[in-house]
C-alpha cells in the first residue's frame, strides 16, 4: 500500500508494479488522482487501501502525519514504511520515523527508501548508489522491507535500530560536507601562488626588459603554481597530527578532547591529502606537456641556429644536467608514493586493510 | 552431504573436507566413484548418505532432479542446497531452485554456491569474486548455509527470498552484457575516423606531392583519431538525457515509459562514458609520446639546420604559440574532469555518495 | 559495562559515553582508577559493575581471564564481548573468545571490536577501515553488539559462528603477508638488472672510450631496468599456471594437491602482477620525462649545430623512425591492457564480476 499522491508516491507505485507487487494507493480523492498512477495500481480511499495492504509506504510530508490519526484503528498491526526526508539537517528534535512511531504506537515503523530519488525509483537502479538504508526496532518488519527492496532491484543495508533514523534522514541533505573547506583552501592557495608567479614570471620581465612573456600564463605559470599548492596542502595533512601530539604532551593525557578547530582539521586530513595528490598529478601532466609546445620548439631551434652561426660546438653544462636529472627522478618517486596513498584511500581498498597495515602505508 | 559425482560435486567435497566438515557423498555406484573423492569423504549409497547428513548439496543437473523422488521420505526435513546453473539465460520458466522446492515440499531449499566455479572451490577463494549469493524462504536454513560458506572462506551475501533464485542462476551466464554495444560502437567509430585520417594525412599527400608519410600511421593518425571517438562517445552520453526530456515535454508526463531503444541507450550511458574516458586517456598518453619519437627529433634538427644555413635568426610565430598553449591547457583540464567522473563510477565510491552528490559531480 | 582499566578499556568507555550509552566500569581499585575514565562513566567494583550492565566488554588480557572466575555467578546470563588480541598469530590452540566461553558457560560470548585500535575508538571512525568484525554462536547477542557498533559509528560485519573467532583474532597481527615475497622478489630483480645496466651503459663506455656518462644513472639506467623487471614479473604471473597444468597432466588428475611451493606461488600471482604493472607504469612515466631533460636538449642542439656547420641537410633514417614509432605504439597498448587488469583487481570491481567475466578479462 502507498499513502500519498505526490511525485515520490507515484514513482514508488510505478516501481512496485514493475517489480511484480500488487499495489493499492490510498488517496483522499481517489477519482481525481487515479489517472496519475499506473493502471495496474488500484487507487482508492485511504481507509480501504490500508485495510487491503500489509506493508504501507507513508509518502506524506511530516507535517501531514497527524491527518492519518483517523486511520489509527485500521493501521494497527501493519508495517509503516517512513520514506520522508527533511529540508534541513536536524530540523526537528526527533526523526520523522520516530515521530510517526510515537503517533501510531500500535504499528511497526520502518525507516527506508528516503535515500533513493524519485527518478531512480521510476527508471530502476541503474547507476550511482543502489543502496537502500533500512532501520527499525522490529527485526521481522525490517527483513520484510529489505526483501521488498531486493526485489525492486536495490541493495538493502541494515542500519540497526530506530535510533539510526535521524542519521539516515540527514544523508540525502549532505553535499560533500567534508570537501568544502579543503576545496576553498586549495583554491585560495592556488590564487595566491598564481598571482605571485604571474608577477614574477610575466610582469617583472615586461617592466624590466620590455619582454612579452604573456604566453607563459596558461601552462608555465600554472605549472609552477601547482607544486607549491601541493606542498603546502601536504604539510597541512601532517601538521595537525603534530599539534595534537603536542597538546597531549602539554596536558599530560590522551583522554582530553582536542579543541574544536584541531578536531575539525584532523577530520579533513584525508580530503586535504587527496587534493594535494590531485595537484601533484596535474603538475606531472603539465610538466610532461612542456616539450610538446610550439614555444619549446621555437626556443630550441633559435638556440641551435645562434650556436651554429657563432660556430660554438658545445653547450653542455654538467651542473644543469645533473640538477634536472635528479629533480625529475625525485619527482617521479614522490608521485609514485603519493599514488599509493591515494589508492589506499579508496573505500574498498581501505576496508581490506587492518589498522596496522593502514598505519604502515601512511 | 553431497549428492552427485560430477566435477562440481568433487570440488565441493574437497573444499568441505579441507574446511573441517565431515562429508558424506551419495552416489548410485559408490564403489566405482569412491576413488574420485578425497579419502576423508565417505562415499555411500544415496539413501544412506541423506540419512547421515543435515545439509545436502544437490550437485545434479536439473534434468535428473526427478530421479531423487525415491528419496523423498528420507529427505523430508533436511536442508537442500541447490548449486545448479543453467546453460541459457531464462531457459526454464521457473528457476532450478524453485523447481527443486516444488518436487520436495517437505524440504527446505536454499539456492547458493552456483556463482562459484569448481576451480575456485578446489583451490580456495584466492582472487576475483569471493561472494556466494544465497537465497531461501527460510531464514534459519539460509543462516546455516551462510555459515558453511563463511567457514569455507567465501563471503555469503543474503539475496532475500526464493524469488531471487532466477536472478542468481542467471549471473554465471552473464558476460559483460552492458559492454557489448558500447564496445562495438567505439570500434566502429574508431574504424571510420581512422580511415578518414589515413586518407587525409597519408594517402592525400602521397598522391598530391609524392611524399611518403606512412610512418605517421602507428602514432600520429591514431592520435588524431582517438579524440574524435572520445568526443562523439561523450556526446552520446548526454544526448539520450536530452531526448528523454523532450519526450517527457511532448507527452506532458514523467510517468510514461520511454521507447525501448531510448531506454536501452539510457542504460548504457555509464559504459559509453567510461570508453570515452579511456579514449581520452589514450590520446593524452599518445600526445605525450610525440616529442619522444625519432621523427620529431629529425624534423627539429632539419628545421634548425635549414634556418642556420639561411641565417634566419627567428621563427617565433606568436599565434601558433598561443594556439598550442591554450589547446594543451584546456586538454589537461578536460582530462582532469573526466578522471573525476571515472573515479566516481567505481562501485565503492559511488556507494558512498548520495544521489544529490552524485548528480552534483555529474 | 567495561571490565578493565587499560588503554583500550578507557578508549572504549570514552567512545561509548560519546555515543550516548550509559557506561559502568568495573575495576578492582575503583577509587584510584576513576580519574582515568570520563566523568560520565561510573567506576565501581567489578561485581557491582557486572550487576548493573547487560552487555559487558571484557578488556582484559587472556592471561587474567581466570581472575574473573569469582564473578561467575553475577556474570551468568550476560553478554560478554571479547575484545582481546594476541601478540602472535595462532599463539594459543583455541581463540581467546572460545577460551572465555569455556570459562563462563552460562554467559553468551561475542567476539568483536578487536580489529579497531584504541586511537580509532577515541577519535571516532574517521578514515581507514570502519568495519567491526563480529562473531558468536548466539544470533540475538550478535545483533545486540552489532547495533552498539552501529551507534558508535562503525560498520558491523557478521562473520558467522564462534569458529571464526580465531581468524578474527589473527587479523590485527597481519602486516601485508601476501606482499612480502613479491616485494623482495621485485627488489632483487631490480638490483640485478640495475647493476647490469650500470656496467653496460656507464662503466663500459668509461673504460673503453673515457666518456663520462654518470648523468645517465638516475633516469636512463633506471628506465631501462624497470621494463626488464616488469617483464620477468609478468612471466612469473603466468608460469605457475602452466606448471600446475603440467603437474595435473602428469598425475592424470585435477584432485591431487599441488606441492607447497607451487601452491604458495599460485597464491601470490595477483601481487606479482600488480608490482609488474607498477614497474610498467613507472617505466612509462620515466620514458615520457626523457625529452624534458637538459641533457636531451643539449644533445639535440649539438647535433643540429654539427649538421649545420657541415652543411648536411638531412639526417632522416627511415628504419630508426619506424622502429621508434612501433615501439612506442606497442608500449602504449600493452600499458593500456595492463591497466585494465589492474583495475579489475580492485576489490569493488572484482566483486561485481562473475568468474566467467573475470576469466575473460584475464
Amino acid at each position: 500500500g502507498v499513502l500519498g499522491s505526490g511525485d515520490f508516491a507515484r514513482s514508488l507505485a510505478v516501481r512496485l508494479v514493475c517489480s511484480g507487487f500488487r499495489v493499492v494507493v490510498g488517496s483522499r480523492n481517489p477519482k481525481r488522482k487515479s489517472s496519475l498512477f499506473p493502471a495496474a495500481a488500484e487507487v482508492t480511499f485511504q481507509a480501504e487501501a490500508v485495510k487491503k495492504a500489509d506493508v504501507i509506504f507513508v509518502a506524506i510530508f511530516r507535517e501531514h502525519y497527524s491527518t492519518l490519526c483517523d486511520l489509527a484503528d485500521v493501521l494497527a498491526g501493519k508495517i509503516l514504511v517512513d520514506v520522508s526526508n527533511n529540508t534541513e539537517i536536524n530540523h526537528h528534535k526527533e526523526s520523522n520515523a520516530e515521530y510517526l512511531a510515537s503517533l501510531f504506537p500500535a504499528c511497526t515503523v520502518v525507516k527506508g527508501f528516503n535515500v533513493v530519488s524519485a527518478w531512480t525509483l521510476q527508471s530502476g537502479a541503474r547507476d550511482g548508489n543502489k543502496q537502500v538504508l533500512i532501520c527499525s526496532n522490529n527485526q521481522e518488519a525490517k527483513r520484510t522491507v529489505a526483501e521488498i527492496a531486493q526485489v525492486m532491484g536495490f541493495t538493502p543495508v541494515d542500519m540497526g535500530c530506530m535510533s539510526s533514523a535521524c542519521e539516515i534522514e540527514n544523508i540525502p541533505l549532505r553535499l560533500l560536507p567534508a570537501w568544502k573547506i579543503p576545496i576553498f583552501l586549495a583554491l585560495g592557495l592556488f590564487l595566491c601562488f598564481f598571482t605571485y608567479n604571474v608577477i614574477r614570471q610575466v610582469i617583472h620581465p615586461y617592466i624590466r626588459e620590455q619582454k612579452n612573456k604573456l604566453y607563459k600564463i596558461p601552462i608555465e605559470v600554472v605549472n609552477t603554481t601547482l607544486p607549491c599548492v601541493s606542498y603546502v596542502m601536504l604539510s597541512l595533512v601532517y601538521l595537525p597530527g603534530v599539534l595534537a601530539a603536542c597538546s597531549q604532551l602539554y596536558y599530560g593525557t590522551k583522554y582530553r578532547r582536542f579543541p574544536d578547530w584541531l578536531d575539525q582539521w584532523l577530520q579533513h586530513r584525508k580530503q586535504i591529502g587527496l587534493l594535494s595528490f590531485f595537484c601533484a598529478a596535474l603538475h606531472a601532466v603539465y610538466s610532461l606537456c612542456l616539450p610538446m609546445r610550439r614555444s619549446h620548439r621555437y626556443l630550441l631551434i633559435e638556440t641551435a641556429v645562434k650556436q651554429a652561426v657563432e660556430k660554438k660546438m658545445t653547450i653542455w653544462v654538467e651542473e644543469e644536467v645533473w640538477r634536472m636529472e635528479i629533480y625529475i627522478s625525485v619527482g617521479i618517486i614522490a608521485l609514485g608514493l603519493l599514488s599509493l596513498l591515494a589508492i589506499t584511500s579508496l573505500p574498498s581498498i581501505a576496508n581490506s586493510l587492518n589498522w596496522r597495515e593502514f598505519s604502515f602505508i601512511q
